[in-house]
């Protein structure tokens, strides 16, 4: 059976663009992605009787609508207002979610306002759609003729769990949706897109079910193979030989599968060969640092660092000899060395990796321009060093010269 | 006199999530800041029914509505069809427009295709939009009640100089809008959406132009003030009283106006006052450190930081006695205090920062749960701490546990 639906995301700030509505896209996918189709988006005001309206004319057109936003305690927070002007129906308080957010504000230590306690009302006899990472309840309330209205919470942290773990289940569920897309990411870093689509070019052709796509983003790629099946197995047994013959082709290249970042498979390499790490940072100015500790359990391999920023933190941190940093300045080959060491040294790690290079956007030279990055890892026997220039503003150049370091730091560990 | 427009983005591949529709957010700007106002906005496929009507629907409810997309050579791009059905209108060859095509196909060396020509038709009696960096014209077409259709291209780089050239001055000219809004931002930390809106919530009721909005972030809001006006200058005479109003009511939790980052209002601040920092970071393991160092300009205030993420690292990089660790722990006001010294002695600073917690998802206990966060600021005269307990995931934690650090050394430098 199939099940076709409308999408509306509400909010005065997207009609003024001053918010880039990545809800919609991130539904549509999820949606398509489940069989479900999507035959129309709208955005619409935080405006009571024109969120209803949309409701209404797109309930004429589909089996059912999904609203994103409008859902929060303020008094321009409309959408459930306005669901129940489309139904016809009052609504209700919901004890247990009323409870949830007490709670809620409890472990805060903060005190629960009267306006909160709206977040807790949902229309009569919906159905809440549960949200593990916030106060505001979704729900889903169906009108006579058994279409239905479904809203959840504009954040995004706490609208994608709400969608995958409760509503598209109860969709697929109800409306008996058997097929589904399965995708497979392989992440790729260090290897340019034209490079990727030149190894795999022919499968690439060769292929419609599975479907093979190639995304770059910020220094990396991800190639990705999606089956679509009647169950998840046979999904797998339709990309597994693909997914093999992939890898094969881009060997040292690819550092994780689906939601693996790099950070993980770095922490999963440290632990898997029993190695220990601390990092020196000066132009990537703790992100490199924020990279693996956003890893659950990187602490039982990453022991610290230091951010070196100014030349004395250099100096009395990481040990740089001031002769090193008078004749060949912070921004060299040899002062990243003598931070990695440092670092591992100092911290009494097994493997020690820095970053220094000039973030900009001012501090250029001639002969060292604005996103010039040296790069050193030492692990105590073979010390390596790189140095990369990287192009844009100063935010581009820090995350560029991060997401290289652990590219390197990646292949450093895969290939010992 | 004021118009009120819809805006229709037209292709399948929006409905399947696979591309970010950044065309309405542009057109939704631009027609914000010049007076026009954006009353819903829409998605739908490369279906001529469904866009058709669409646009019929949305010509009930305004004055006209502007399309992006679906103007190409190929078989499904189809809104200048779905146009004429909505308008009652036929296509006709728009001579200057082929000629131009023809021109622009032979400077390429290019041979111009069959279905190249269809581009060069446009509604009989429209206006056509001139399309200087591609070969597809847009045009506008009106209705016998002077409602109008306007339509563009999807490829933003041939989209946005026709907006900016051709239609928006077409529009403001002949609909006489003199107004533009001038916007503008006063950015809040550690005050929730419902707390400021509970503040404010008199001044959010009574004024209509100036408008307020509030915009909750990750632990922060933003409280936002629109004025429509003749003149910039008019339109700041509007703000400054209601700015004023807002300031005092909000006193000592806005950090910044318009685009300054929480980051950058604390390097300005330390720049201000003659002062260095340095972080000793815990749990947000480096979040803390690259937040201040994504600030051009922060090398000259943020000397560096220690991620002491090991208790081996809290003792030998920044001097927490052992003896405070074995009796009360890492994740305690004794050791965020001592930590936060340390990172001030060792680095020579006038002010260090500290955290330390449980991000989780493991290590917690019943006295010590996770999301238990200590903070510490030391000056050298006054050490201060704090704690909260944050909720969420392992990322929202740290994030929400960086966001605070912010905002607690904002506020100290802010009364220093």
């Amino acid at each position: 059976m199939s099940l076709r639906v409308e999408l509306v995301a509400v909010g005065t700030e997207l009609l003024l663009g001053q918010l880039t509505d990545t809800n919609t896209v991130h539904v549509a996918q999820q949606l398509a992605g489940n069989g479900i189709d999507v035959l129309g988006t709208h955005a619409v005001g935080d405006n009571r009787a024109r969120i209803a309206a949309t409701l209404r004319a797109a309930l004429e057109r589909v089996d059912g609508v999904i609203t994103t936003g409008g859902l929060g305690p303020t008094v321009d927070d409309l959408t459930k207002e306005a669901v129940c002007d489309a139904l016809g129906l009052e609504t209700e308080l919901h004890e247990p979610s009323l409870r949830q957010m007490q709670e809620f504000f409890a472990s805060m230590g903060r005190e629960m306002r009267e306006n909160n306690r709206k977040q807790a009302e949902i229309p009569r006899g919906a159905h809440v759609l549960e949200n593990p990472r916030g106060t505001a309840p979704g729900f889903i309330a169906f009108d006579e003729r058994g279409k239905f209205v479904a809203s959840m919470p504009g954040v995004p942290r706490e609208m994608k769990p709400m969608l995958a773990e409760y509503l598209i289940p109860l969709l697929r569920e109800r409306y008996g949706i058997a097929e589904a897309i399965t995708t497979r990411y392989l992440h790729t870093i260090n290897l340019g897109e034209s490079e990727i689509d030149h190894r795999i070019d022919d499968l690439f052709r060769a292929s419609e079910n599975p479907k093979i796509a190639v995304l770059a983003h910020e220094g990396q790629c991800d190639v990705k193979i999606m089956a679509k099946a009647s169950s998840r197995a046979a999904a797998e047994e339709m990309i597994a030989p693909l997914e093999r013959e992939i890898l094969a082709r881009l060997e040292g290249f690819v550092y994780a599968r689906d939601n693996e970042s790099i950070g993980a498979a770095i922490v999963r390499l440290l632990a898997e060969r029993g190695r220990t790490l601390a990092t020196a940072e000066s132009c990537t100015g703790g992100r490199l640092a924020s990279a693996i500790t956003a890893v659950p359990g990187a602490s039982a391999v990453y022991l610290g660092g230091v951010v070196a920023y100014d030349n004395a933190v250099k100096i009395g941190e990481l040990g740089v000899a001031e002769q090193t940093l008078e004749e060949v300045g912070a921004v060299s080959e040899r002062t990243a060395l003598e931070m990695a060491r440092g670092a591992r040294e100092r911290l009494r790690t097994a493997i020690g990796i820095a970053t220094t290079g000039i973030a900009g956007p001012s501090g250029g030279t001639p002969e060292k321009p604005v996103g010039l990055v040296w790069f050193a890892i030492d692990d105590g026997k073979q010390p390596q060093s790189w140095s990369f220039t990287f192009r844009g503003d100063r935010d581009a150049i820090q995350r560029r010269a991060t997401t290289m370091a652990l590219g390197l730091l990646w292949r450093v560990l895969d290939r010992s």
